[in-house]
């Protein structure tokens, strides 16, 4: 029997998405949180929200939340701990060279731990985007790197009921960030040693570092069941263009799809798209009717037959498994 | 009605493949021209072959090349001259410092254009692969396009019903090369202007130059019917690695796909596929087995259904049109 | 005798940057534009500035730049028309699919040619960066190109005493953007067939989409003359990341800067840059010492000698030669 | 005072190069072991080579090298083990999917840990370039993942006074390797966990899989001073082009040479350069005399001062110190 699919959004994809060009957005829309929740829960194959908190959430707005989510009937399947959006966070956050910084980022996590058991959310994201560096001769990475652990065991421990998923990313918005790559953060997960921190695969992210995407989650089960939660979208491959899932790349979807089962993967499967351009709502559901249909596909052929021809390793038979799943 | 599609293949496919790190190639094998031939003659969808033919071909070798293409009922649907193998073209060939070598490549073009009528073959493909720089200070840019252009119209003069397909390519085996995207390409085409000189689109070679491909034929097209030929196969975006075709990029093959309908493409689909270490006959089986399905996935849906969702721009109405190409 | 260098800058260096994560921009500081001009006039090097221009901006605006650029003795080098910062430009401007959009952006180039006139510059920056697509099947490709064209035409015949100089992107904001490259930008230029057009190379632009900026401004010589402008800045070659001058690429610039002169370009050094994190006014300084370190660095040396070692072809003179202009 | 720096170079530097278009190499010669190191020896500031060595090497050609090594005075710095350039390694080496290929390899690599003795060297190179895949569906992950600790636990057991530098590389000869980045072979190390296995850091590779070479450098120090070992050239950040040092990337090399020293690395500064088209020994001698140009403008600058301007995190100062140790 298959396993049931759950489906999660970044619920930013509803609302207006801008660029440093167009830095008021591209769609002259200004939605409260609200109508972000009933855009959620106009699409029937969404069951959970995901939220991206900025540290000085009032109260107030934790309740609101609450009460939303009851409301419109959705789980908040992980909460992204802004460090990164704010002047303040501009060169860096956990690896700040300015010690209140440090303190102000992690603070700023604990807080949202505390604020994740509030709205049955067990789940934080941690993407220091803005912990890199952009010129040369500009960083001590000695330094930096040994800020990155220290900060992240001490919110680890801080409570070992919620967990951290670190979200790697090559670049942007610095030219360079620190927690880069799959490997990289496989490492860093290594030093940090903490039961309740592991890895939120943004597959994009994974794209474009040219990683293949079902390498990348079989590589955290590898290191002990590591793989927290996804993120997916599609990209070109140079950049995280945050696109609709299925845009550019089917047969890379198909495997990383397949994987995802062959792993037991029994987390959420969130999308964080930036439809720029797009209705938000169509935006989402298409990708989810994309989802299903690859899923679909995949179930339709025995795995027995899939793990025989991944097995011989003869890439005729990979891409005439490809084909049938696609074509008939 | 749909248009009926002509398959060939660059012949090399069949036999074995080399790279700098295993120069005797993945295979051992070292089969006979006349094994190749063979090989083609298998493949039920294949009517024709491209040879990579040397300036120094013996005339009994291209006799033996007539016997062997009636023997196997096989068209020569393409010469690419090798400008491009021997050691005396690797600082350039057409563009060479040298103004022998220069003539050396001039004259076996216009060899070929002899040697391609004695075949029943009215097209070459010059891939002017060696014709850049490496370094910086190491080339005089304005020199060497001028000579490019000379030469090719020279060319072009000899024979005016030989038609000369320019195919560029980004780099490798320079770091440079000079004609190296289909925009300069179709600017140095404007410069040579000549009848019988058009475009060879190796859609490996728009993939890995970010070029999207039905956009790189449209060009052609929108520059007088200047698409004389395609080699066709498929890779990451980052390099030529000559895959299997559909191995990685299905909606844009989908989208090329069409876009040859459109544009009236009634030219041959060629693979330029190099299966290092996989079974030549497999290989190429299985990559016209894609292209196939997918020309059979386009022309299953309206072309005035798809024309009403390229004119409305709806980045999610074209993805919705990709899934129901591919999933029912 | 060397020609005198005038360095001019896109004025917004001077104020705040933003991005899509951090909309509000890394400084928090929100100057006027006297403030922007008169940092500007701090910078003894620079003689000019260039501005971006809503085509919405009123009367009032002009007459106030026009004092401005009196008062702090500064020239205006060239306007970049906005076609790209609004969201009604978010699908495309001169190639939008709607045709009252394609005559806003007509009329608003059109004006600013009266507006340049008005402020004694004779050049507008044209950089069609929101005509592209980012999704398959969502373009039709031959209207798009033949739009651009045609737009092109119409504002070039408006007033043939004001230059329109055309600059190339090969993607950002759209995934893929139409005038992408020195090839395709030359190729549509011969297309547009009109005296006062001609190209703008960013450096920045060349470098991320694999060009040699030393090729691309001896293609523009080879056009006729074609190159009108520079933006000049620095990136890591895969993405525009509109860094100071110098922190990535010397050897490339100092091939550059040695081709200008050879060319004989006689227009502006103007500086395009995102100084998101730092000071502008250093950022800016900073860039102008390094570009005039390295024009002196190229001066050193001989003329004839350095055609002597491009003629030769030998990288490894050519790598000396870099040796020297760099270490004594 | 400041550290003596060793140079050395892989020799086939002074042999010919081949690429997949011109298999017979570029240059037309054929050179004799004795050759090479005789012109190895001609170069002054060179102490040591290293060697690439087939797994069958007879053991009169172990002699014959030591023969070769003491009469030219030259140290043997490291040995490539042969994992990759014959068709049987096509397919994995110590990944293999077939036990007997794996096998061949683990013996292959004690062997050499046995003839490295012989040869008073005593660091290996590990380079899996063919352990990886080509295509989606091809490959078990987590099997191969294992083989691949095992394996090296193994050989690292087997001489625990001989090193083993693992070197990693993102693609080619497969479009995938394993041991793709600094980051993987860190977790990889850590997995392994034996005192005689670190890294070899070709910086060439570092580069091409958008790591920065110092932050590289740094992360080995912070795993344990695992850096065992520089592979050092230059490329343009896309394949691994093997350059000559200094043709593209000087402000990344300036910084990496000034971690080197940071970091208190004693090692070798070995070349590794593939001059297709140069004269093999020009090309070493001027890379050399880059490197110690870039070495020497280093140490003219206070570390002191360089320490402060790194902890500023001030990119205009950091791009100020580049322009000092290049232009004064």
């Amino acid at each position: 029997m298959e396993q049931e699919i759950k489906f999660s959004v970044v619920i930013g994809a509803f609302g207006d998405q801008a660029d440093r060009f167009c830095l008021d957005g591209y769609k002259n829309i200004n939605k409260t949180l609200e109508q972000l929740f009933i855009d959620a829960s106009k699409i029937k194959d969404l069951s959970g929200v995901e939220l991206v908190g900025n540290i000085d959430m009032p109260d107030k707005e934790v309740q609101d939340i609450k009460r939303l989510k009851e409301k419109y009937n959705l789980d908040i399947t992980c909460i992204v701990v802004d460090i990164f959006t704010r002047a303040y966070w501009g060169r860096g956050s956990i690896t700040s060279k300015d010690k209140s910084v440090r303190q102000r980022a992690i603070d700023g996590i604990k807080r949202y731990m505390d604020i994740a058991k509030e709205l049955d959310c067990n789940l934080l994201d941690i993407w220091p985007g803005q912990d890199g560096y952009d010129y040369y001769f500009q960083s001590d990475y000695l330094k930096d790197i040994k800020n990155m652990v220290l900060g992240l065991k001490e919110c680890a421990d801080y409570r070992i009921n919620v967990k951290i998923g670190l979200e790697f990313k090559i670049k942007e918005p610095r030219t360079h960030c620190y927690m880069s790559s799959i490997g990289k953060t496989l490492f860093l997960l290594d030093k940090i040693n903490k039961e309740n921190v592991g890895i939120i695969v943004d597959v994009g992210h994974s794209l474009f570092a040219y990683e293949n995407m079902a390498e990348t989650v079989a590589l955290c089960k590898y290191a002990g069941n590591k793989l927290f939660h996804l993120h997916l979208n599609d990209n070109y491959g140079y950049w995280d263009d945050d696109m609709m899932i299925g845009s550019v790349h089917i047969p890379e979807y198909l495997e990383l799809l397949y994987w995802l089962k062959k792993i037991d993967y029994s987390g959420w499967y969130s999308l964080d798209i930036f439809p720029y351009r797009e209705d938000g709502i169509k935006a989402v559901n298409e990708s989810i009717q994309m989802l299903k249909s690859m899923i679909s596909a995949i179930n339709n052929i025995d795995k027995e037959e899939i793990e025989n021809i991944i097995s011989s390793g003869d890439a005729t038979k990979a891409l005439a498994l490809i084909r049938r799943m696609l074509f008939k």
